[in-house]
């Protein structure tokens, strides 16, 4: 490259930079719980945050909307209105007491990239759509990715009926975000709409880092199975019930914790995690008779997720039988592994590549709306360094300069597709 | 014994297990939730409770009150008023999804046996009061034995800032219960004015089943150490954070709770149990960064369970060490050995020989209110057999034929004191 380009990209860079800065910092401040951040789908906090959003997008002259799945919508037209739209985006629900760049930094790189666009009236041969989804991290009900199911077409109607900790449905939470549930089918889009989906992401691992690198291209994202287990011992009197009369269920269960984390090290590529656990009834001085856990196994190889799942059980199994304890699980999410598209891939490895950087390919552990959208359209990611690797954590944290080269990425990227 | 006595026996005996019944049914029916029994102390429910066996000693003709500490009391003069006391009692608090029998049973026999003299207006050579605690279990607050030490003058005041899972003070609660905590220190008896105090319970354990008897003697009450222990590591995505970089606090956790039950297993007369565990932030999707969890430890030598007690926290932080995690504890209640009165436990002795039964002497490893009671009077206990040695469960169960014998036996011995 010569000296002038990279002057220019430089100055855009820097502007890019600061604008999705200021929207996740804007982000940071809206929060379901005082002095952390938490904005769990369709709380007030993600409402604030979608107007929040959406006003953003209004100001860039953009037509928008929240859909009945609670997504907000912001359409940049192409050289002509009503062409078929390249999605961008990326989610604005957040773990509890979660960092502030995981899902902003995409849906801020998306709207300084099209406000940079607009502010050149640079119209491209095909729209962009921003997308804000609010249902990525999965915390709040059992199932994950509404937004971007009703997106795709296969949101599952019967989640609707499912409920968070308050016991409050998934319908009736949508209701009190404004959005109407029976509208939600009407959310899908036509495959012939739509050219496909770029998500720009955090990549909450260490691989750009140790490649000394902004940006990298995501080779696909790993599958993940999540269940429900559930070991039921005898409670009874911590003072009279005798050591080995006990079928207690907690000791149970933090064997089979400890067989899950075992399994999961004895493999590469494979990781385990007990992240859930209640045990019943819950008292000092009480045997506990019952527990609850979840298990999230995750690995990039669909074969080997199943293989491990056996594993597990069967080691699970055989706890439960040594100690007298009845077990149970139920697979309650089964997302198999999803490669991004091919061409788009190609095309952001091409931008890479002309501005001086390396195409890593990342394989991402951590589940991502694309995994939703990817069986109607084609799918791809960029990912941005982050410090340590560290995410779902409040130190997260990603610098200006690595933001300023996503933000060139994606926008050299796009005025050279056609 | 002659034929004479026992069929005279036999009717007593059936008419006070028929009272005392009555008495545990219309308790069982009384509780914090639906469908299962839990009557917490200060609860809405204990006071109901209360309510109900003030209601009883006042239809026997008893003086009665409910103290500063939520205790209900009830007075059968001597021959003479004003004589010193002889105190007969349970508690009415619960554990979560309890049985009927521990606790109640002891205040019902006690007043089917008071009901018995008052009916044949016999008076006895000292007064008898029938106390009904309330905070037996220790489930609701982190200190226990309120009622109990507010008898024997040793009630800490310190703990009326103790709070709930609510975040209700105890001090709070004993408000809402319609109590002055400002008079708990007027609770306490004069050592002059109390002969000693005796308590019918539930043996919770297979002593008396296995030698076919109804009705035992205690011969002491284990002490017992309880701690809050927490484990600090760091939380992170399910995803992303691959095993050999994870410092997840439940997995250390689960290590810690193996280690206190193979401590216990180890050790004769030792029990341990973790019955409360608290994993945060406690999402499927989340490695957990914090735990907490309590430790209930239980030995009848003092010195056993302090060695005891060193070894788990040894084996504790070699966990935490080798995984990185941060350990801390802090004991919240401990309670040394507490032996019963030689003279009372020879007196009932006596009563069990007259009455053709063995004095078998059982070791409680329960903890009682006795344990507060005998810092200041002479305390003792009788157990009554209980099916398969459950307890703190709904399948708690003690045959009406031996709560005829208990009653029997405590009423016997009463009239032989002097």
């Amino acid at each position: 490259m010569s000296a002038a380009p990279r002057a220019e990209m430089h100055g855009d860079a820097a502007a890019m930079a600061a604008e999705a800065m200021a929207l996740i910092e804007d982000l940071a401040a809206i929060s379901d719980e005082p002095g952390r951040l938490t904005r769990l789908y369709l709380s007030a906090s993600h409402r604030r945050a979608a107007d929040h959003v959406r006003a953003q997008m209004i100001e860039m002259g953009l037509a928008t909307s929240i859909d009945a799945a609670g997504t907000v919508v912001g359409r940049y037209e192409g050289s002509r209105p009503g062409m078929p739209a390249l999605l961008l985006g990326s989610h604005i629900d957040t773990v509890r007491d979660a960092g502030r760049f995981d899902g902003a930094l995409g849906v801020a790189v998306a709207l300084a990239v099209v406000a940079n666009l607009a502010r050149r009236n640079r119209r491209l041969p095909f729209a962009i759509e921003i997308l804000a989804f609010g249902d990525e991290e999965g915390i709040r009900f059992p199932s994950t990715l509404a937004g971007s199911r009703a997106i795709a077409g296969s949101f599952d109607l019967s989640t609707l009926a499912d409920r968070d900790a308050d016991g409050i449905s998934l319908a009736d939470a949508l209701r009190a975000f404004g959005s109407d549930p029976a509208a939600i089918a009407a959310a899908a889009r036509r495959p012939q709409d739509v050219l496909g989906y770029i998500e720009v992401h955090i990549e909450q691992g260490r691989v750009l880092e140790h490649a000394n690198q902004a940006v990298g291209l995501v080779s696909g994202i790993s599958g993940a199975t999540r269940l429900g287990v559930t070991v039921e011992g005898v409670s009874g009197h911590a003072g009279t019930l005798t050591m080995p009369d006990r079928r207690d269920a907690l000791c149970g269960a933090a064997e089979m914790v400890l067989a899950i984390e075992d399994v999961a090290r004895g493999c590469e590529q494979v990781v385990a995690t007990v992240g859930r656990l209640v045990a019943e009834p819950g008292a000092v001085n009480v045997v506990p008779g019952k527990v609850a856990f979840t298990l999230d196994l995750r690995t990039f190889r669909d074969a080997e997720r199943r293989r491990v799942l056996g594993e597990i059980l069967e080691r699970c199994d055989a706890i439960a039988g040594r100690r007298g304890l009845e077990l149970h699980h139920e697979v309650f999410y089964d997302q198999p592994t999803t490669v991004c598209d091919r061409a788009l891939k190609a095309g952001l490895a091409a931008t890479l590549s002309r501005l001086g950087l390396d195409p890593i390919e990342i394989q991402s552990s951590a589940g991502h709306d694309g995994l939703a959208l990817a069986a109607l359209f084609p799918m791809a990611m960029l990912f941005v360094r982050c410090k340590d690797g560290v995410s779902h954590h409040p130190d997260e944290s990603v610098s200006p300069a690595d933001i300023g080269t996503a933000g060139v990425v994606l926008r050299h990227f796009l005025e050279a597709l056609h």
